[in-house]
């Protein structure tokens, strides 16, 4: 048996999320189906987490195990064909036989794509969120800092979520224009359930005037998810990358700035 | 009772097709839903012709007729407010009541858009079709303009159609690189069943060398659809206008030059 870590970037919109469900399209099923018959065994996979129904994913990381039917260097080419287009094998990677691909991940970066009192574009609704309010994006700069550090996140997840520790550090977090729409990305040794996006949608808030700038403090310290804001659309929200080791890590955040 | 012509633009990867259906998603169900509520009154809408699941709208129109309930100049943004996200009104006009979206067409323009040998994309997939063998281009330039003038269609209509008359008018095909993709226009003065689709497989064939350069007289002259190649996917393809006056029309096609 091998282990291999894929890396597959794919487009959410038109599946019900990550996970396998057994009557509905998800990505780790088309996955599993697109590997199992070119590797002539049933497979499954271990993903580095799930995402929700219209999240993307630009760099998902997988690992799984199989008898050697087909060499590593052969498995981008020969499983892309049996995929469909909205799925792409980005790389294939021998890994150590104790490489997991959720387990071994020190942390993950995610970018929420959104843009504000613009023409609105059909076409590019499943890919970015508009925001219809007028957004201070100066102001969430300012505001956003406050995520930054180690601290119980509580209040920045999906009630009725079970995660016993709810401490994350989030190492960094960044705002910037890129093209026609904004792109926060934040970094972080792991996410709660929808954390991402109730980060977001509290900072539109703050940039609509709703909540004041310094409000972030005191949502954290409540714990009480009632204080943080709605959760952001899905659409908007990219898994950016995961990371195995401190070096690609640190590289990610310094090209941020 | 006041007649509307509605211009509406629309993507078109999650709908069932421009139909309305009892219980599948479409895009004239969706339109219908906001106009009804909107206008406090049950709308019905004709639209210059139906597009099929997958298949966009750049500029589809529809007319329909309404108890004046909002001054038509507030309809562009009262419906769009109520619009899924993937669906816009781009402009509502006041037009004589014997006005009507589908008869009162003199001729339409698709676009069909394409790529090959690139990079697969996954968030590409719903907007263009991807082929997967080389083409030369050049080739399908030149055969291309055998779809020029008036001809029985035929052979260019997907079987089990029941069109009476089968013989349409095409002013101009176009074919042109605009970015990273290859975009074919073509203007008629109507489409049968597919035509547009099959017109496009049609070419690919040519352009992979499958059949010779010159080969569109011969399978328009022989009225069989077997002799026509694969219809291309939906998801490349665009109602880009309809024309309902001869200077437009002129003004389009000059411009595509």
């Amino acid at each position: 048996m091998e282990t291999v870590l894929l890396t597959v970037a794919y487009d959410g919109s038109r599946y019900y999320g990550w996970q396998r469900q057994t009557k509905l399209r998800s990505v780790q099923g088309e996955l599993e189906k697109a590997l199992s018959h070119a590797l002539k065994q049933p497979i499954t996979v271990d993903a580095s987490g799930r995402t929700d129904a219209g999240v993307h994913g630009l760099a998902q990381t997988v690992t799984f195990r199989y008898i050697k039917t087909l060499p590593i260097e052969k498995m981008v080419v020969v499983i892309n064909r049996r995929l469909p287009e909205d799925i792409i094998i980005l790389s294939a990677e021998k890994v150590n036989d104790d490489f997991h691909a959720r387990y071994c991940a020190i942390a993950k970066a995610y970018e929420y794509h959104f843009a504000f009192g613009c023409d609105r574009n059909p076409f590019n609704s499943s890919y970015r969120y508009n925001q219809p309010h007028h957004l201070d994006i100066d102001k969430m700069i300012v505001a956003m800092k406050d995520f930054e550090g180690t601290h119980d996140f509580t209040a920045f997840q999906a009630t009725g979520s079970e995660k016993e520790n709810t401490i994350r550090t989030i190492y960094k977090v960044h705002l910037e224009k890129r093209n026609d729409e904004f792109v926060f990305t934040v970094v972080g040794n792991g996410f709660l359930y929808n954390m991402v996006r109730i980060m977001m949608g509290t900072l539109f808030s703050i940039g609509n005037g709703q909540i004041p700038e310094a409000s972030i403090p005191q949502i954290i310290k409540s714990q009480l998810r009632a204080n943080a804001k709605v959760t952001a659309p899905a659409n908007g929200l990219y898994l950016k990358q995961v990371f195995y080791d401190k070096a690609s890590l640190e590289n990610f955040i310094k090209n941020l700035n």
